[in-house]
């Protein structure tokens, strides 16, 4: 029958086009239906009601970090600060070296007592080492490592704000801890803080490492150190100790540059007083300093000159905490 | 006659060679006395009791600075700070740019209180422009130029350590006195300081600019803004102000990152209230900080876009004035 389409014009219009009409509609159809087929499928983590997929995954190699924590006979802190660093923004991944040789790791419990904001591998040592937390770990996907020592306290704010100068800096170490060599009439060098006189660049002091217990540095500098000569590691076997000096002497040779830049924390804390464990960091020990001036002069031995350099740049968060914090008299 | 040299082994040694010695000891000391003839004669000026030799004339273009100082109606304050600026540490020379149109310059008076570190040179102008300062004048001989407000004391030790500052960054404008731009959703920029809100990126507050009225600067920089559109040059007689929101449009543009860095002055101070000359800067116009907002907007339109970016990095001396101003808690 030709109803409404007999009306229009053109005769031709007839059964035959109503049947072609209706056949290509019908194609079209289950083309639509089989390109719907295609479409992604909405994962279950995209529902209102459950969690955001976890952010960190595809967050960028550059804008993240990974925190390297090394861990000796202080199991009650290290829980502690890790509950902290957990939430710190920009945080790719922990990774706890674990100098506790033939000790259960905590990763029992901690699982436990997940979800978690991100990653946590313990990585259980077999040699209590100091240089145990500067091995090239593959876990590692980030250009950034935080370094942290497992009693050190930095807020959150202090660690973003330094990760972003980090980023404008990425070759230098970018930490909370600055100390300085000086040279004597003798030639042989001294290791230590403000307390020791200025190296006479003009006014004011200057600083010519900046610690790696609590800093930044770019995850390549992990590559460079097991690249150094031997002699290196065995200086730091022999003191436990130094190996952040021995960090300081290799990025300032690589850059030419003072190795570090000193960001002045508002918020740092020593929580060695917190433990249970009675034990106390290797800075106690009566020949800690004279180690460290010692490992200079070595490392100059070894490096055959003294690549250090110094600095006397201080760098704070403009406007924070305090939002005229530049203010001045004028 | 042959006495000493007879009793020597070998009768050869006679009257001849005795000649042929004498001859050669002769013409010897003639060679010497010649050769002394072409050392470098002794200056007066290397004396014990003369003064020593200007070292400003052989300073490397990298190692000094040149000062350029602006002034309008404030003739004594700008002797008051010419006293001051004259001996600073690493300054190469001085460039007055004398606003005062058709008045005489205090160069008879400067050159009978002589003689003076630095030369002082002061450049007459024939119309009084806020942009006068911003020539390329042909006397600067450094890569840096301090640029100074005629009522802005800065301390010297503030300018020794802002001009390090800028030889670690010196493609940006290192300075003072930072200020910052700031978006709304209408598109429409405005212009202030730490009491406008913070541009929202994380805590803390940022500068988008950083003032050439007390700042280091590369002298590259005088030829590019001469090199700027017509409109610009306009904009800053129009309003003379903005000279230095257009600098740092320029910088932002030509580096693609935070054109200045903050450092934070330990003693900056405004003479404006010293003057006897009653005049006030230009600042103190009502419509001042409405025009800065309006010049921001004016130049986005002329460059098309935005280039100003922000940063939060404040620099301070480590261990100045205070040895142990980075001192944390820990």
């Amino acid at each position: 029958r030709c109803f409404h389409f007999c009306k229009l014009p053109g005769r031709v219009m007839g059964i035959r086009l109503l049947r072609f009409t209706s056949v290509v509609i019908i194609v079209l159809l289950l083309v639509a239906g089989a390109l719907t087929a295609l479409l992604p499928t909405i994962k279950d983590d995209k529902l209102p009601n459950s969690r955001r997929e976890p952010k960190t995954q595809s967050q960028s190699a550059l804008d993240s970090f990974t925190l390297i924590m090394q861990t000796y006979n202080r199991t009650d802190l290290l829980l502690k600060l890790l509950n902290h660093y957990q939430a710190i923004p920009h945080l790719h991944k922990v990774i706890v070296v674990w100098n506790n040789i033939g000790e259960k790791t905590p990763e029992e419990m901690w699982n436990s007592l997940g979800p978690h904001p991100v990653p946590v591998v313990f990585k259980v040592q077999t040699v209590n080492r100091m240089r145990n937390r500067l091995q090239n770990f593959p876990d590692v996907e980030t250009k950034a490592v935080l370094m942290m020592d497992d009693d050190t306290l930095v807020s959150a704010h202090d660690l973003a704000f330094a990760f972003s100068v980090w980023q404008q800096f990425p070759e230098h170490i970018v930490g909370f801890v600055p100390r300085k060599h000086i040279s004597t009439p003798s030639g042989v060098y001294s290791y230590g803080s403000f307390e020791l006189q200025n190296p006479g660049f003009g006014n004011g002091d200057q600083y010519s490492m900046v610690l790696i217990g609590a800093a930044f540095f770019h995850s390549g500098y992990l590559e460079d150190f097991q690249q150094q000569p031997e002699a290196v590691h065995a200086l730091i076997d022999e003191t436990q100790n130094c190996d952040d000096i021995a960090m300081n002497f290799l990025v300032a040779k690589h850059t030419g540059k003072p190795s570090g830049v000193f960001v002045k924390p508002v918020d740092i804390r020593n929580l060695e007083k917190d433990t249970n464990s009675g034990y106390s960091g290797m800075w106690h020990r009566a020949e800690h300093l004279l180690q460290r001036s010692y490992c200079v002069n070595k490392l100059v031995n070894i490096y055959g000159g003294m690549p250090l350099k110094y600095s006397n740049i201080m760098i704070s968060q403009f406007g924070f905490p305090n939002y005229a914090n530049h203010k001045n008299k004028m």
